[in-house]
């Protein structure tokens, strides 16, 4: 029981946002199906038989059905994006630092950005001002790129090119997805979790064990490729994104997947797309866009340079509208 | 000292190759650096101060050096194409499957594909002629498509995509890059060495030790996933290529790396565009383009569908010569 609100959960609060509640959530928020060993799964409202997406499935299991409107989270890899997409509802992973991770325990503090989720976007842009992290954004030319869909399994696709045919201005851009940036999270991972698993292993789940047991055997020279390959990153995506200011992609390749795969199988594609935004630090939103695979929903996220994290959901704000708008049955 | 010449060998000696030498190699073909703690480090004869990659170090080193005409070599996650690429000469993959491997040491059987190495790519050819392994090419207009340069260092993209210019027909095509397939390689190399090691771990060095015991202890989950990637990868590949006949993409994201690195911090990334076409099962030839960074070659790759092996030689020879013909310089 903590003595004192975070200064996020404060800052809502001082703004008129009342607590209605604590969501479950993966353990330790290092996973993506939220199956939580203590306090059972959190169920997907929209579809029993698939999972809310994790770390933060509680939040948007939440939203989903109704409970509340605004859930913070913590996204170090997409958990804030990732259950937004598996539920039908819109998350927002603001510039790394933007808003105050204190508080927050700890995942992998390089990588761990506080953020909202709401059922629009809207509703997340109030959040965040009301979180003191949002300026006003100014009107100007968007030149918006589009990559990664070939990603993203056919009906995703689909969904998310239709809504980049909403954007008048959208064009394909060539962004490279980075190489692997795991080693540099579980450095960070192990550090976190060093002396609490050796004096309480035997409290931990067998999913999060499994993957700090992995995280304390990293090779040295496998962290310090994965630093380089994370600098040498930001500095090729900034260069491929030149001329452009908004990003769409695919937030997720696949529909919310079905329950009883389990994290280690599913997790690495689910977080393919989310976590080279943790890597770059840059605003990353997750917005449903249409049904997909098996009826469920597709997300389309949009991204944008460390900072723009107005212009983000300026766009996300436009582009939602435009999806509700009715449309001819797609071809 | 085995008793009987491999089949591949016997072939060629047939054909009327007489065997000069074995050349060095990274221990086991576990790794791309060659850097050998029984036998020494192979030396790249185009700079002592690079490696010349791995695992056939010794072959691409014999063949910059005029020590002999062809070298065969194993490929399994580039370990024809990358010391090919290094070292400034021709390596080539086959369609796996192609060249039987019956006799060579296997490091992980369904990725593993025997090959020749030359300087030019009539001698390639002639060699797989020579193997057995070559129908003739029937002539036909040829979609050249030209994937993946982004990740590459900034001259060596340069070359690539100068080489994809003397091809008229070339043109961009969006070819997803696999997810992980190294849980399904480790468990294959696991199966391989688990008898070997556990009677003789201390004959064994020290890198290919940490990284069998890395794959000693990969997940059952992460294997399933990764061979459900391949399977997927495979699909998808096929897919996203409809309409193409062959591949142009660079050989690696950068020229011979400096000596002293190692192998761990540079093999995520000197891999990262040779192993799909291990993954697919598809043939691709490395061909040198041109001096990059620090005047040291780029090399680009040519792939192509399973079977596609003499339009991959094909498109490679008239690649070739119009490399050679002198041209304005780039600007």
């Amino acid at each position: 029981m903590p003595e004192v609100s975070a200064p996020s959960v404060a800052r809502l609060e001082d703004a008129g946002y009342a607590v209605v509640g604590k969501t479950n959530l993966h353990e330790f928020a290092y996973g993506i199906t939220s199956d939580n060993p203590h306090y059972g799964a959190v169920v997907n409202p929209l579809d029993p038989g698939r999972i809310p997406g994790g770390s933060s499935g509680g939040n948007a299991a939440a939203l989903a059905a109704g409970l509340c409107e605004v859930a913070l989270g913590t996204d170090s890899a997409g958990s804030i994006r990732l259950p937004a997409a598996c539920c039908g509802v819109v998350g927002f992973k603001p510039t790394w630092g933007l808003v105050p991770a204190d508080g927050v325990f700890p995942l992998a503090p390089s990588f761990d950005t506080v953020g909202p989720m709401t059922r629009s976007v809207s509703e997340c842009t109030a959040a965040m001002k009301a979180l003191g992290a949002l300026g006003e954004h100014s009107d100007r030319d968007v030149r918006v790129g589009i990559a990664w869909t070939v990603y993203a399994d056919p009906l995703v696709r689909a969904r998310v090119e239709e809504a980049a045919s909403l954007l008048p201005e959208a064009e394909r851009v060539e962004l490279p997805l980075p190489g692997n940036l795991n080693p540099a999270f579980q450095v960070e991972a192990a550090e976190v979790h060093r002396k609490l698993f050796a004096e309480h292993a035997d409290l931990y789940g067998d999913n999060v064990r499994r993957k700090l047991e992995a995280a304390f055997a990293v090779e040295e020279e496998a962290v310090a490729a994965s630093l380089a390959e994370r600098e040498d990153y930001r500095e090729r995506a900034l260069e491929a994104f030149e001329g452009f200011d908004v990003l769409l992609t695919p937030t997720m390749p696949m529909v919310a997947p079905p329950v009883g795969i389990g994290d280690l199988a599913l997790r690495e594609r689910m977080i393919s797309l989310t976590r080279p935004f943790n890597g770059l630090g840059w605003p990353a939103l997750a917005l449903p866009c249409g049904p997909a695979e098996d009826e469920l929903p597709a997300s389309l996220q949009l991204a944008a340079r460390p900072g723009e994290d107005a212009l983000v959901l300026a766009v996300g704000k436009a582009l939602e509208a435009a999806l509700s708008e009715p449309r001819a049955p797609s071809k």
